[in-house]
């Protein structure tokens, strides 16, 4: 099995998901999938399934197909599933209540634990069993609850700051939902969800099938 | 320029990020960038930028840039951005609710304009200037507003049937919250969001990171 950090980007892009669907095919009781079933559900070339894998060692024998317990144990360790991730929330607006309610039920062992906030009719209450700070305590309070993960959902004009005061507190991986580019500090892993550009992009590529679907029907006489 | 259904997809993608810098540096009074500077902001390889502006035709000359104003108003007509563009919202839980209120803001020309729902303290009322309708209301509702483009947050065991009755409406957009791959209808577009996936990725890459960094440091005695 490759080390952990040898892995290709777009391997491990793809093995959070990869997991999540061989869980569900453990809970149904499958014991086997061959990678051309297995790219039917995923939605990912057999070719390229069976190239992931191979990273992890010879886990798949031809006409027999992959070990979906062994499969799903490998990627749990990989992602390390089951130590549980404490989360820490910055900004809890719309947005950031709607992740306190969630809460990524979905995956017990994610947990938003902490919340700041600068509006003050929030700060010093608990939603959803989550204790909202201000933002004077977020360094102290991060540190205090060892967390290395955070979630920000601040304006775009707060977002630089925050990153810094992480990286002064110690989160190395921050998943970020204002949508300009940020100054990331040495050492920090950062995601972007960016819903206007997704939405955009959508419509955009959506319009495109659409022409080329009036195109063909166009060639078609 | 190229015909818009040529244009290759990963540069396609590129394009509502860099309508919104180029919109940025706009609103800035910055007339010209050379695609070195235009990297430094994007977080795109100035190479990567030459080649996806030069599917638009010559936009930019030597050592005096690309002019801001132009190439801005070639790519809000490739993205079609003074059309406004109604959303149809399914599912107004808590991040519905989310959605609802913030409304793509940044966007004027982004607008949810309806939402459904099977919760029934919720339909029939208006939240945030939007309707919202029971699900039994979704088709007749969405083709009455000519409505093409929708929003789904609802569970992945609705998630399936949701597609098919908007497809049935007319719809061939869809941005779609829940994480499990969907029959997608022939004709329409559909991009997922999965926010748990997102930061189990985070959390592995950064800890890959935090392994590279410490490799690193160890290497060098």
């Amino acid at each position: 099995m490759k080390n952990i950090i040898d892995l290709p980007n777009a391997t491990a892009e793809r093995i959070p998901m990869y997991y999540r669907y061989l869980k569900m095919l453990e809970e149904n009781q499958v014991q086997r999938i061959k990678s051309q079933e297995f790219s039917k559900i995923v939605h990912v070339p057999s070719a390229t399934i069976r190239r992931d894998f191979s990273c992890f060692g010879e886990l798949g024998r031809s006409g027999y197909g992959y070990d979906v317990v062994f499969l799903e144990k490998t990627f749990a360790k990989v992602l390390n599933i089951e130590r549980l991730e404490k989360i820490a929330l910055i900004g809890v607006g719309n947005l950031g209540l709607a992740l306190i309610k969630n809460n990524f039920r979905r995956n017990p062992n994610l947990q938003i634990t902490i919340a700041f906030e600068v509006n003050e009719t929030l700060t010093d209450t608990i939603v959803s069993g989550v204790p909202i700070y201000g933002m004077d305590l977020l360094k102290e309070k991060i540190k205090e609850n060892e967390i290395t993960t955070a979630i920000s959902t601040v304006p775009s004009s707060d977002a630089n700051q925050v990153l810094q005061n992480l990286a002064a507190a110690g989160v190395h991986a921050v998943l970020n939902f204002a949508p300009e580019r940020l100054d990331i500090p040495e050492g920090m892993t950062v995601r972007y969800i960016d819903l206007t550009s997704e939405l955009q992009n959508l419509i955009y590529l959506s319009n495109r099938n659409q022409a080329r679907i009036e195109n063909d029907m166009v060639d078609q006489f």
